[in-house]
């Protein structure tokens, strides 16, 4: 199996509901670095996974959407708690969409799995890692 | 498949036996960086893997009772070489055990799989992955 | 120069004010990575420059006054944009107060420097160094 | 399953055919910082996956074929596009060659997979990550 | 003193003259993170260094002139050791000079001094550090 | 000011004595990742501040006499607290010696400051910055 992973990150505010948050209960904010793996068991013609210029691209746009923003303001984020695994998973379904669209170019079809990993820290990160086929 | 990753260390003594350790068959030591990842296929009604806050308390704890210690002298080692992978899964049979005995709450029973990964320097590391039922 | 150095994070929401940061001007948050270097010309009686355990709890009393906050809402910062840089020198005047008030031990006096650095992603970071005597 | 992993890097020149790489067509370099991760389901009976060591200087000849080298010009790889994915490859063959020759000693038989890691930058990697019996 | 650092990267071939350069002296390549810092005693009227994301752009259209490129051929070093140190100097230059032409915004011209590290590898690094005053 | 810095590691055992090191009196071991930064205000005459191959070959001798050691059986730190600032400050010693003896070649002369950082942990490091000719 073969892998490509770009890197961005974003800037966000939330605050999350449950007692099992404790003080991240109340409207503080992160800096998530974002690492999206790209894998397919053969490279394409061009011997790549996926064109690491528009993959960075798409998770740019990816991430337009909600850096800079409080997301207990983004209406489709509405009465869930926005953690770090769910943001993954968030990410996940925005970039398997893209590349359903075309967005990464007709070779990037070949690709089988994505994993989105969301670093909130030195010291704790969350992902999720789902086959495309899955979610199509 | 989801994740959370949290981060910790220890610093031990320890020695090696056999010839392929080299020089590592004196009495040396090692700061550890340790991650475990958890893994589950669905988020708890929280949202989340596991509660990291509890998740890092559990961790601390499991390091607690090897940190600052020569290892030759620890006595569910004796006789056995406490290499990097060897203390891997020691570390991942006490986070299982945790999971089972509830230490990290009743959600945290849907965990499935755990990762501990110890860096030994920026140049080697190692790790033990295990599936929890497997352990039971 | 001898210095020590310790790391610990906070996660906070904030905006700008000021036309120079475009979109940060909204509502939105960050994850700052602290590192503290402390420094002075020569080891103490113990061969150390601070002790590493009580500086990480010194540095978490610090962060704890702002993590998981709303700096927009903290009184001191009224009126004030709460930069990484800014932020920098509010916590190196809380350390360099900590110090004076002997938190960090008799033997810390001998501290003279303190640069305090905030990670604020993967691909930035801003600082403050100064001189203690020079905020005696 | 237990994994160990070990660092080194290399440094080469080439440049690339096809439209998709757009300036990369032009002769440029690349750092790749190497981790190769060698995975087998038991310990052998040092309690090691592989001796660290060796495994290091495996490695590092196995780049030092292609290190300080303008990959354009070696012969195995004319006309191919020696993009990261595919050196991660390159590198996984010789490797894997190197374990079934018994380079790594007559345990490091027992290993069953190795993924190979070339970061290109701080924010793009690639890795091939593949089953030795699968090549044999 | 205040400093902030933005991080971009490079990728280019070269060759070096002289024996104590080893296998270097072939056509070769390197991808150099390179991390500017920017410091000065006090911060302009909006709380800040510079304006990160200017300075993000300008590091970027420093490195634009040179990214993808085989520096044995640009005319500028013609004769010269591209040596990463030597580079760190050269962009040092660049960044000096767009500040002075005001590229960062007038209240840049506080900027007093620029640090430029290159890291060629997880295990080497080089930089220059000068004041600007020095070189207007 | 032009530096270059090359990484290394070792492994080692000690024991601390003194109330101010609470468990770590007893015996542990540390992994150091260490950085040295050679400084000079000009380039030699192949445009370098050091030869990165040489000065990685000395730092690797300097460690090797400490390297996979009980530092609490080492003659000549009898009696003293191994800390990783006096560490720091011993192999500041060592390496600044063997530019004297011109281990590093003629060239090396003209490096006038040398900082050994000795990272003990991910959140934790201690430092030696002197300049040589005070150590004449």
């Amino acid at each position: 199996m073969y892998s490509v992973t770009v890197r961005d990150h974003m800037m966000i505010a939330h605050s999350f509901r449950g007692e099992v948050f404790g003080p991240a209960q109340r409207l503080h904010g992160a800096t998530y670095v974002v690492d999206v793996e790209f894998r397919r068991s053969e490279l394409d013609a061009d011997n790549i996974v996926v064109d690491i210029g528009r993959a960075t691209d798409v998770l740019r746009q990816a991430l337009a959407a909600l850096n800079f923003r409080n997301l207990d303001e983004v209406p489709e984020f509405a009465g869930r708690n926005t953690t770090t695994e769910f943001l993954a998973h968030a990410l996940y379904t925005r970039l398997a969409a893209a590349i359903r669209r075309g967005d990464l170019g007709a070779a990037a079809l070949g690709i089988t799995h994505i994993r989105v990993t969301l670093h909130e820290s030195h010291v704790a990160s969350a992902s999720f890692d789902g086959r495309l086929s899955d979610t199509a």
